[in-house]
């Protein structure tokens, strides 16, 4: 018999307790892509990375780095989770495009090339205008593509994000963002970026977030199976996986951090407002990761095969961590030890 | 009698040295914005504030810190040359707008929102598309308007330049470009910016550096004298200064590092080319700081009064300083110990 397809989640930024590893464990999650860096710089992203090192040590029974397929395949082996590290910003690479090889070899996996602002490499969501991938950005996709450090666009704005699409040598990820059809919020993406994510073998991973979701925090299991069941129609099943956003345990002033940041003396509510400034509440049919069974359930009750339940719930991210994660033209998961030369 | 206009130049960046600091005395420079920034982040441009510190008190007798338009009127009375701080490059900011203020402290009076390429804040002149000032570019602006931090639109391009003069709340400068009438090389200005920059009570340092230069380093005194001239019938006297982007001694590995960073993998050259990718040779009038006497002479030559040569060769900078060193709303000079609050 053949091992179960894993689950992954392609992202989650919680207040991370042994409590949440356990949830994972409970939850079946043979991987999760977890947030090391919003703002941070490349000194204060290795201190993020320290900490995983001893989280890693204080909790090999639930836990292990996740670096390659082989990794996640053999924490689902094992029973345990495997940790990939990702950027939800290209601030850990400062100016240096050297550091992109090194963040690698450090164990990121995916780095978005904005967060919200505009940044050195892309245009992100909240900004007026868009005039796409800059001077920088062209050189450092390439040497993304070189090291197998995954462009994940989940908060750039559009041009932005079909151009790394087209810029990229390799797939991309959008790891967290529903399509904008069902709940037309800044940060869910157009047909057009779905379209051109599906024709160039990239991923979409479905957001839990509630300011992603049509109806918000009330947003019920079914109508968010059913807009998979809408997506998969359109696009196939082939790109599509989870990105829970999940900020697990995390207080207020977490999304303040990161909705502020450092670059703004006036107060940004981003997805929020000045009277709802916080997390919102997570929807009742998912609160931790003990609910993705129960979201599995979900698609089955919309009509998925078990075999398309097995890819969207963590398949189809376990063959793109085969494809993406090695040096661009090398064997799959020939970056086992995280070698690009 | 009073004492003369003094000399002031409004941009150089050269391999500083006693013999230059002596150059600048011969020239009679009571002050000069010197660059300590192109690519640095916040650490690194302490670093060159240290190295500027141990040279004022290596050569007490020759230079001594600008920070206000006192302080230059000192340095010319006492027959000592001002160095005023800049950076040409938001880099030492990072992403983080406190350091405005801390930056002011150290002396800083000049930042260009970006150098070339996309920053944080602003587009620079070699990218394709300009979308103008971002989210975190207001927010700056702003906090440079209150600190009194004067915003250098010199390497910037033409939509970020034209909202940097609209968001600001007190008059920018273009420490170093020429006209692109006369010109028309990318660093050079439009009709439009000229037009803003007069408008708004800003400053224009006309630029010696052969790039800028029609004919480029074969360019005479007289054509360029003859364009200051045409520049100050369409927009006055009152908005003109120099500006030299003298890069005295330096190595082409400079040149070379200014281009290119950290951004990139392959080799920019800029405003060169493969085949001419050094720093190109000086006109032969204006090699160096002694040469200042014979431009305000070839100033003279084409009809400047010896009040408006005056003006022209650092009275207007002097004015600015005065109106743009101190805090937003603050009496002129009211920063002299850099206090903002």
């Amino acid at each position: 018999m053949t091992a179960p397809l894993p689950i992954i989640d392609g992202l989650q930024y919680s207040a991370w307790s042994e409590a949440i590893f356990r949830q994972m464990r409970d939850g079946g999650l043979a991987a999760v892509h977890v947030t090391i860096c919003y703002h941070e710089d490349f000194r204060e992203t290795v201190e993020n990375v320290i900490a995983w090192n001893r989280r890693f040590e204080r909790h090999p029974d639930l836990i292990t780095p996740g670096r390659t397929a082989d990794d996640v395949r053999r924490a689902r082996d094992e029973g345990r989770t495997a940790i990939v590290f990702g950027f939800q910003n290209c601030s850990p690479i400062e100016d240096d495009i050297g550091l992109v090889e090194v963040c690698h070899r450090l164990g990121a996996r995916f780095m978005q090339l904005s967060y919200n602002n505009q940044s050195l490499l892309a245009t992100g969501c909240y900004e007026a205008e868009d005039p796409g991938i800059t001077r920088m950005g062209c050189q450092v996709i390439k040497e993304m593509n070189r090291v197998g450090l995954v462009v994940d666009m989940s908060h750039s704005a559009e041009r932005s994000t079909l151009e790394a699409i087209e810029i990229s040598e390799r797939p991309i990820a959008i790891t967290h963002a529903n399509p904008a059809f069902w709940h037309p919020a800044r940060r869910n993406k157009s047909d057009a970026v779905i379209s051109a994510l599906a024709e160039s073998g990239g991923m979409l991973g479905f957001s839990l977030y509630p300011h992603h979701l049509k109806g918000k925090s009330g947003c019920t299991l079914e109508d968010f199976c059913a807009m998979v069941a809408r997506t998969a129609e359109r696009w196939g099943v082939c790109m599509l996986g989870f990105g829970s956003d999940l900020c697990q345990d995390q207080p207020d002033s977490v999304v303040e951090w990161m909705r502020n940041g450092t670059w703004t003396r006036d107060l940004d509510f981003g997805e929020g407002s000045a009277d709802a400034a916080g997390f919102p509440a997570m929807p009742a049919w998912f609160r931790d990761n003990r609910d993705f069974p129960g979201l599995a359930a979900g698609l089955r009750g919309v009509g998925f095969s078990e075999e398309e339940v097995g890819r969207i719930a963590g398949g189809n991210w376990l063959d793109f961590y085969e494809r993406s994660f090695g040096p661009q033209g090398g064997s799959a998961d020939g970056a086992a030890d995280g070698s690009v030369r």
